[in-house]
């Protein structure tokens, strides 16, 4: 495996590949099992793999996590190589940022809620920055993970009305063995918080199946349901509880006869864990197939 | 010349010629002969001349002239096919906009003023249309006229924010023997206003000179003899006069020892008009020479 830390450099060990087909895996790095499986699958799919390891100032708020965010790049390049990537870019915010940006992207609309909602200009990072990555890659198609699933379609929406010429492959969320959805920010937790953040896919699981066997058949008693349920947790703060068409983010009523999004954002601690399900379900990766 | 319609259709005229060198002139059609110095240009120096031709409606307010914006593809390809024009895009504005779109690419600070400020909005709908351009094109070279300084100013910021792989070539200012810039615009003129409109190219050739003989030494001296100048036309209604550095595009007093754009947009009717000039001065294309 390759590791670059300039654009440069990766233009010019990807330029002699542009006729292969070309995966790009972008993260913020602290590689965890979910980032594992996007690279397995664009290993699968593609002739070259490209990680990108890059956490990404603009898409972090002023009182958000940027400075504590957990970075080991010589853990990421290990892990990347052996989940078989070909060449890790990881550049430096000044090679990224050279000069303070004046060009934004902005996805309206389905950055008002959930995510967008609570975190003010994270959609306009998140936007800007693949961007920026599309362009400097040029990959075939990019992987990203559901358990952003708001992203997901920020990204898909960006793509389409931008005509990036990238196809976009939504992953499955990677679990932990009780339920868990893996992210960087589990380290975070104490041993309390982690026990008490199962509430969130155990929940999800339960109105998942409530809704799938007809029993709840409203957005209001998805919500309520799940509000009762974390906020039995005494260390869980709910941000959001919500209920939208996937991926178009509507609120919506009636669930039956449409795709949905059950999504929560919830603060344990200083930890804000994000966690949701798209229904009708298609399948999830268990950590034990991973 | 080949004339496509669709995104599919281009890309699949351009798939086998994807190692050549792909130029792009991106434009709103009505071809004058600024256009052709821009795909003369390209011709010169690439495999492969892509001419756009579609009149965006993003990048026109709501009381502009997007509908009487003058139109013709039957001449415009007799022009491009004339001028080297490899592939003609005109497509509709349905396949441009097949949904509502809701990504914006905005490029604040350098479209505060000039047409940015008169123009609220104008140049969001220049830089997300360019994006979209690029993105189907995927040209290795962009041709745009530096008649609109600021909206080139504008594109190649996105471009170095954004790491587009595209690079921008600025085009000198093509003008009538009597000076005036040509413009698809020129046609809305009455004889009368044509006539008047001459002072725009001649005013600030004036200034040119004297700034270069060391007479004017302050924006303000600039500022004020413009508009004294542009004002003794009757049919004249000045939209603004500015100087500003270039390509930065920031206020500016002393002129000395940098490069900087002195800008005017005028009404004669209903027509708007702008034209520039660039100091210290490069050459520019006089029409007999086109």
């Amino acid at each position: 495996m390759k590791t670059v830390g300039t654009v440069q450099e990766l233009r010019q060990f990807l330029r002699p590949l542009r006729d292969r087909r070309i995966g790009l895996v972008p993260t913020m790095g602290y590689l965890h099992e979910g980032h594992v499986s996007l690279i397995r699958r664009a290993r699968k799919e593609c002739d070259v793999v490209v990680l990108s390891v890059f956490v990404n100032p603009l898409q972090f708020g002023p009182r958000e996590d940027y400075d504590r965010y957990p970075r080991d790049l010589d853990r990421d390049a290990r892990i990347a190589e052996q989940a078989g990537v070909d060449v890790l870019f990881a550049p430096s915010v000044e090679e990224m940022y050279p000069e303070k940006p004046l060009t934004t992207v902005t996805v309206s609309r389905l950055t008002d809620r959930l995510c967008g909602a609570s975190r003010p200009g994270h959609f306009d990072g998140v936007a800007t920055v693949v961007a920026k990555l599309f362009h400097i890659v040029e990959p075939d198609r990019a992987y990203f993970g559901l358990k952003d699933a708001q992203q997901v379609a920020v990204v898909e929406r960006m793509v389409r009305d931008l005509h990036f010429p990238v196809e976009i492959i939504p992953c499955p969320t990677v679990r932990e063995k009780d339920g868990l959805a893996v992210s960087s920010r589990n380290v975070y937790l104490s041993e309390e918080e982690r026990e008490q953040a199962t509430v969130l896919s155990a929940g999800l699981r339960e109105v998942a199946e409530k809704v799938q066997a007809g029993e709840m058949t409203r957005s209001r008693q998805v919500i309520d349901y799940l509000q009762g349920r974390i906020s039995s947790k005494p260390l869980a703060r709910i941000d959001y509880v919500d209920v939208l068409t996937y991926p178009d983010l509507t609120p919506v009523d009636a669930l039956q006869g449409q795709r949905i999004l059950v999504a929560v954002a919830v603060h344990f601690g200083s930890t804000r864990l994000i966690d949701n399900v798209i229904l009708p379900e298609k399948e999830e990766v268990p950590c034990s197939e991973r």
